[in-house]
């Protein structure tokens, strides 16, 4: 039986940046920060069976509690540099502990973040990571910043995660809804160029929706009005919903979080960025509202939203 | 029923340092670096009923889950800037976790570190910490640079706590060495203090022995000799361990985790700081020896410590 120190030597040593200059093994990590960068950390903890399907793959529970705290590193524009991993297990299982670290590393290598610590404890699966990043002073993306007037955009097709988990739910372990709720890829690059671009940016953990609601909370109670065509026709080039009747499509994709797509507002004549959508606006009277076809706007609640 | 944004609202917002641009409320927390210093972070997980009793009181539960990751930072000599809490809990007990803030905030305000994000889930009672501090470039202490002729010395009386944790099991609930248990004192002042003074330090979390041995070890397979007489004499005069006999309380002293003390060695020559003992000394040959009364030195082992 692996000790917790051996454990960490054999499946979490791995290559780390310049900036590290002590990494796991003393009593804490010693780091260099970016020169005149602000920091930037989140923190998220998933458990098994409520925050990832218990038999999800171990690689992919590795790549994916890695990349939930990246995602909050892209929604606020940051650079990742350094990452903490609390891993608790219920049992020291080598197979999936190698699957775990290949996945984890697989992620982290490709976004350029250093495991820098953390610990090994027995219990009930779970994997608290907290992720550190960098940006220029004054350049982070808030919540806060939204305008009336400002053009609502999302990141990419939202829905196709939560598909993935419907998908899951009933068998199924493969196919491009399922991929996307495994392996969730933070827009790190987007929330980069969005830096003095975009007003305001979240990303969607619970749902398009109520992600948005906190964006409006944030910005002083605003409202927002969301386009169904454009909505409708952004959703029926996705393969990952191609199976759902089209209202099923729109519920998914309002309402279903684990997407971690970057959901972001900017002036109405700004460029819109590579891979993102307009999907509807920011207004100025509270709540949120659906334009249809025929240009009338229907009341939405976060909560329940009902096809109309 | 509190939803987790109305309950990290209620229970987390606190008073924060300057350098925190953007507190809890966001993706990801903003902050500024002190300039021109190195980063010390840590995290360490506690769980219910493996690392802290059940049935421990709230407010004891938040105080120690930050000390632990204070002690840490002190281990490094770094002074306390920013934490994030994970918190895992069973359900929404208001009064539990009055108290449990209240604990938590007691440490972090009396130790200048501000609660800068995290999450709340469901699950069985955990509570993960992550806390960053800073450290002038080159002047962290480490665990790897023990020479021999160095004097081993404590920050406090080691043992006191593992007797809190046998008194608890045992019924007790108050006294002091169940307050050592309870409300461990991280320290921060004595490691800002060894600066360019020790030659290597770590804080006592598995045990005097088995900490001795990690300095050891990662000073290039170093030995130790600890001496009888100093750690009885240091040991009689503590109130928490007077019940016991003396053979038990070195036992206790050197076996028992959770003291959270400073274990350090620095040159023979150089004063002993207030509050400080030493112990034993550094040595080139490897292993563990314990000196007697009368001069002659026997083995000890990190694992078993067997009495003489």
């Amino acid at each position: 039986m692996l000790d917790e120190f051996s454990l960490i030597r054999r499946y979490f040593h791995h290559a780390q940046s310049d900036s590290v200059v002590l990494g796991p093994g003393d009593d804490a990590a010693l780091l260099t920060p970016p020169a005149g960068q602000q920091l930037v950390m989140t923190q998220d903890t998933s458990l098994a069976g409520r925050h990832f399907p218990e038999d999800m793959p171990a690689a992919d529970i590795g790549y994916r509690c890695l990349a939930v705290n990246l995602s909050d590193l892209a929604a606020m524009g940051a650079e990742p540099l350094w990452f903490l991993l609390s891993l608790t297990l219920p049992d020291v299982d080598e197979p999936w502990l190698e699957a775990f670290s290949a996945g984890l590393f697989a992620l982290a290598d490709a976004s350029g973040i250093s495991l820098v610590g953390g610990d090994v404890t027995r219990g009930p699966l779970s994997v608290s990571i907290q992720a550190t990043g960098a940006v220029p002073p004054g350049q982070a993306l808030r919540r806060d910043g939204a305008r009336a007037g400002d053009r609502i955009l999302v990141g990419g097709v939202p829905g196709e995660a939560g598909e993935g988990l419907n998908q899951w739910q009933a068998g199924r372990r493969d196919g491009p809804a399922v991929a996307r709720l495994c392996r969730p890829a933070p827009q790190l690059v987007l929330g980069r160029a969005l830096r003095g671009q975009a007003h305001a940016a979240i990303d969607i953990s619970d749902g398009l929706l109520a992600d948005l609601v906190h964006v409006l909370k944030a910005s002083g109670d605003l409202g927002a009005c969301l386009h169904e065509p454009a909505l409708m026709t952004l959703l029926a080039k996705s393969p990952a919903l191609s199976a759902l009747a089209p209202a099923m499509r729109l519920s998914r994709a309002l309402q279903a979080g684990d997407d971690y797509l970057l959901l972001f507002t900017q002036a109405a004549r700004a460029p819109v960025p590579a891979g993102s959508h307009v999907i509807g606006e920011i207004q100025s009277h509270p709540g949120l509202r659906m334009r249809g076809d025929d240009g009338t706007e229907h009341p939405l609640t976060a909560s329940g939203w009902q096809h109309f």
